[in-house]
């Protein structure tokens, strides 16, 4: 992209994020109810300080921190960047106030924009891309966070209202099994746009004749495992899913509330029916498995996973942010892309030839690369250009609060 | 007092909890840092759920709970009226709202002035008598729990300015000890207006000759007791005391920060240099016992602490939540009375003869009567009609967010 | 006692400590399965240790210690001497054996005797006596802590047979309460033998007039309480009870078994029915307030319980630990001395005037005098000469390894 | 192999078991200092109830187990066999006696013997291999776990002489990179004799070139990491093993102890000088890592491994179990089996077309596969009957208590 397009993108970003927290009241924008959750607030200081820290703290003249205080709480886990407030007490902070953020946030634009009004760097440009990457990663978080706080709540606040919409009348796909010819296939990032640095380098992988289901599991299909006691039986699990189940009495997805014998479904839309034909969300990767087990099949490796995304491609159709359907929605398509991630059957781990890349930023992705699994296609809450067919997610296996699916592959075609 | 008197203290107790949040932001209601602490618009929803929950919805005709979910919200701890949200999430709950909360209150207040304004049974009266102490007791916690919401935020900021007084640049009363005779004296509250409880009956006591001091023990004379390693000495402490100092690094009191070698205190009214004169404050009874251990003299009992206080009555001055100064002052009286809770050598247990009332009302104090210890006096943000010389106010011997100070007994007169 | 005498005692109660050890297999020797429990080779080894460490380093010629590691081996809670292995850790420790500490024993033995073979100070004998005592605490700890090794075990082993005893099938007393006059009287141990420093000095104290049970509560009283719902209902229990009764499903006393529809009861003599008579043992001081709570009648303070079992000491009649019994029996005395230790509704604090010793000794027992309550009198396993009208034992409200039970208080006679 | 050669081995490996406790003292074989840990006597009872449960009880006549607590006692995971003891509380039991464990070994392996005097099923002589493998790696774990049994006792007590040995002497092979050609590989155990499911079936992979290092790191060589701050560059360490070693304040290998400045090493024969040519064992996941990542170079995967470790075959050289030394030596060869188990960086997850068997044997190895790493190669505490190139060893990142080490990959040859 040139200056002027990155420039752009950046004032239209940064009001994204803006745009998102307005339907919220004050006090939503403080709470973190677990670690996971960030308060909104944060995630608007978080962003915006990233900006301020790689970019303008090194290219600004007569550079002058915002707030000396900023650095200290609004580092999410750089320990390049200097000490940081400890992550689990960021909802303890009233302060900074969320009108006071706002003005950081405009403060930090307008001394953007002042340095991009000159022509830059390609450092300032390839840091501005990334900076624009992860705030949109950050108006994922935002929303998934948001549902988080309202969800928790036992007052059940919806965050916005639904737009009209056909799609949720309609049936989903009937369940079908594409095959996937055994080969060699290429892997990872091999565009000319960007990406994070966990996509690369393109690599060859090997991969056997499999069949991948043409969706995601339903929640009525997932409601079949509850039913025949799936939560119940410790052979479909595995050890550390069952121990985990028996510690949290787990006995559902989350945000799944029965209500006088009705299963409900807290969105952000507000609570809702049960809709059978949606696919599964908010599950954990032990629940994934357990269903995979429990159909005698087993979830995709992230290589088969691209390898199928890619080759129906034309069939996939995105339910991501910019529609403003904020929950997943029947799969009348083969939605590779969108509506939930998808748990896979591999380790988040560095490619082949993988290169870390130097300092603050070279702490993004690499150092997170043990004991998580990923996850592929993104969500109902991604924004549009923030996903492709070789974009990493990737999450502990315990871990609900995104919008988390899954679909099955069979290893002999019948 | 009459039903007019009560129904006049009933509206000046509400307003005055409101007040006691008008200097807040919005975002400073909603926090919880520590489990202790509840967050200002918890202790809005609680104290006035204490009316509707005990008195309207016995004696409201037509009673229809306000909202069905804050009976769940806003039960402290009372297992008689009913299932209740669990006490260390109150700060993850950004509803209902801070407007939202306010508005419930003056629903309750309505409602409770209808009820008044014709005449109501005894037992009405007796119950909003209680209701108004409860929210004095919470108008204490208000401002302690707003001091640890502020004081823990980096940014340090203050909730008021601090009204000019003269007071600060006295020095305090040179330490003196004053002598109580051995013999029999009567414990309790013998008077005839409101007292809780666990201050009944009035029974006779024993003590011995000994000799109490004047006032409370000083900022300056505590930093004596850092200066000659105090923290660092296991002799002088308790061996749980020794522990918890281990644990949690204590080097210091509660609120208390290092500076380029100068030390500084946190107030309500923002940060100031440590005064001298000033008691110490916001320490924990293994603090208080451990610096009497270094002089060699001990704490007082609750009974030696109530006979001082009564006999030297006359020289008692309150700094109290009225006078608008909300940290401790240089003491020119005997103070026993206003400025810091004083912690005693006393366990929190039933006197002879205790009846624990009836109903949920039972379980407002006599529950509590185990592995805490009774502090005396009141502090700087008692409201001024909430304390007495009998009243027993009780901590775990860790606690150290409340304006909690101590004085010294010596057994032996010299 | 003359230096000949503490001698000869000296060496009656080490084989004693051994002898007690002398049914057990090695393995019993070894593990720890809390932190309260020590393993039976420590005692064996920290009593030994408290002589070398506080006499021999003191008083021997050319001492040497046995070896350097038991410092830091069998150091309990002394901070004077140096650093110790964490308690928590014992039951991990395979070295030294057993037969290892046996022989560390014969060593101190000899050395203690050689020094008393020629004259010695009186700080000597002091410490002997101190070390004698400090034995018997040990012996009695030991069984407490033998009963809960094997009763934790699902074999269930017994430890040894019980003697023949006729006492077991005769019904105790009938419950009747005896009054107590109001008045002063005096407290603490007045005697020219040996107590601890927390006995002292003897103080006066006022009690009102009241009526004390002739007996402990039984294990069939106790099993009327647990019929009514006692565990169950919340209006019984201090709010820290409850607590721990919730968190740790606590349904019966400790070692209390209920095997299709019949209570069985683990004694260090076996596994056995239920005795009815028998006073109940092995609960927390929670279960005994709730208990009390339930009868609407209270426990008698440590000041009541000394004055009874004064008053009425020709009716006391002791099992202990000489008699080879060593479960409770059914009371056809007042036995305020032996069976059962009585938690009182007392805390651990000082006497007024108390003074702790200077030194290592001085950690005896002040250090602890805090959130614990006090327990009067004994116990089936407590050493004949280690019990006396004035004896203060103490332990945290949550315990329950000891043979802990308790009796009642009237406050108004009827 | 046939039923004779199985019964022989069966006989063999059970002697063995018992030779591995011999020189042991009775207290060594009941303690558990960590979780992962557990008595050797436990070891001893799981092994003979693995038998009795998995083959007795179906197949024997008129079986009857030797105990019914034992089955409670000496599961450890199998759901499907029933309830069993928490794993933590190993180490509270002291019963049955190490004796009583040696009867109980007896008395199976006579009925293990009778059952195999006639003719019987294939599934017998399935699962009686499949147990004989379960005990050598049991084996192993006895070793590994008396190491830390004795390893954390203050006494550093050794287990048995080392046999001489001229190669501890001898300086290993100096650091070379070995070149493994890009290309298609068949991964897996493609015999006829043993192995476990996981190494099952044999597949396709395929790998790019890269050179991997001909030994596994020295101690020498982790030192120069030690020394070079290692372990406090938060940039070499992934973020979750950085948060491990803060708390657990690691900062050296366990087993190392600082003396005075030199370096001791604790081994079953003993403490001794640190072995600078002995390759480094005792870290963890997040340790290899770190020092690869200093290195700028990386683990191998475990398709590189095992691909590698066949095609230098003939320079393996296995220091394993059988030749006494119970210590890692210094290599002269490539030790891809032997020595030490290392670290790959493959996290533990089914192959292509895996299949988990019915029953509770199907809970052996599936179960397990999610957020633990593969190691491979066996070390010198691994029976030389239980390694082979295929095997899959895997634990979480974090332990530390086998003999585990890594070897490097370069991705471009230099």
């Amino acid at each position: 992209m040139t200056q002027e397009q990155l420039a752009k993108l950046f004032e239209e970003t940064r009001l994204t994020s803006v745009n998102i927290c307005e339907p919220l009241e004050t006090e939503d924008t403080v709470v973190q109810p677990i670690e996971d959750i960030s308060p909104p607030k944060w995630h608007l200081g978080h962003t915006t300080w990233f900006y301020e820290k790689f970019i303008l703290e090194k290219f600004e003249n007569n550079f002058k921190p915002y707030n000396e205080a900023y650095n200290y709480l609004f580092n999410s886990y750089y320990e390049s960047a200097g000490v940081r407030a400890v992550r689990s007490t960021r909802g303890n902070l009233s302060r900074p106030l969320y009108k006071e953020v706002l003005a950081y946030r405009e403060n930090v634009n307008d001394r953007m924009l002042s340095l991009l009004s000159k022509k830059v760097d390609t450092e300032v440009l390839q840091l501005l891309e990334l900076g624009i990457h992860h705030e949109n990663q950050h108006q994922e978080l935002l929303l998934t966070d948001i549902k988080y706080i309202l969800g928790v709540n036992p007052l059940l606040p919806g965050y916005k209202t639904m737009p009209d919409n056909e799609i949720m009348n309609i049936p989903s796909l009937d369940l079908e099994f594409l095959p996937l010819e055994e080969g060699m296939y290429n892997i990872g990032n091999n565009g000319s746009s960007f990406c994070y640095d966990n996509e690369l380098p393109t690599h060859k992988a090997h991969i056997a004749s499999i069949a991948i289901s043409n969706r995601c599991i339903t929640n009525a299909e997932f409601l079949e495992f509850i039913k025949d006691a799936g939560y119940e039986r410790f052979d479909l699990w595995l050890s550390e899913g069952w121990t985990w189940l028996k510690e949290n009495q787990i006995t559902a997805p989350l945000y799944w509330f029965k209500n006088e014998g009705k299963w409900k479904y807290f969105t952000l839309h507000g609570l809702q029916d049960l809709h059978p034909n949606a696919p599964v969300a908010h599950i954990s990767y032990f629940e994934a498995d357990a269903f995979a087990h429990w159909k005698q099949m087993r979830l995709p490796t992230e290589f088969e996973w691209e390898i199928a995304s890619v080759q129906f491609t034309n069939t996939n159709k995105a339910n991501l942010l910019g529609n403003g359907i904020l929950t997943p929605v029947p799969a009348q398509n083969y939605d590779f892309i969108g509506n939930v991630w998808e748990w896979t059957l591999s380790s988040y781990l560095p490619y082949p030839g993988y290169k870390q890349p130097d300092g603050a930023i070279g702490e993004y992705n690499g150092k997170f690369m043990i004991n998580q699994m990923v996850l592929r296609g993104g969500s109902c809450v991604t924004p549009d250009a923030h996903i492709r067919n070789s974009y990493r997610n990737f999450f502990q296996t315990d871990k609900r609060w995104q919008f988390s699916g899954f679909r099955l592959v069979k290893e002999q075609l019948l």
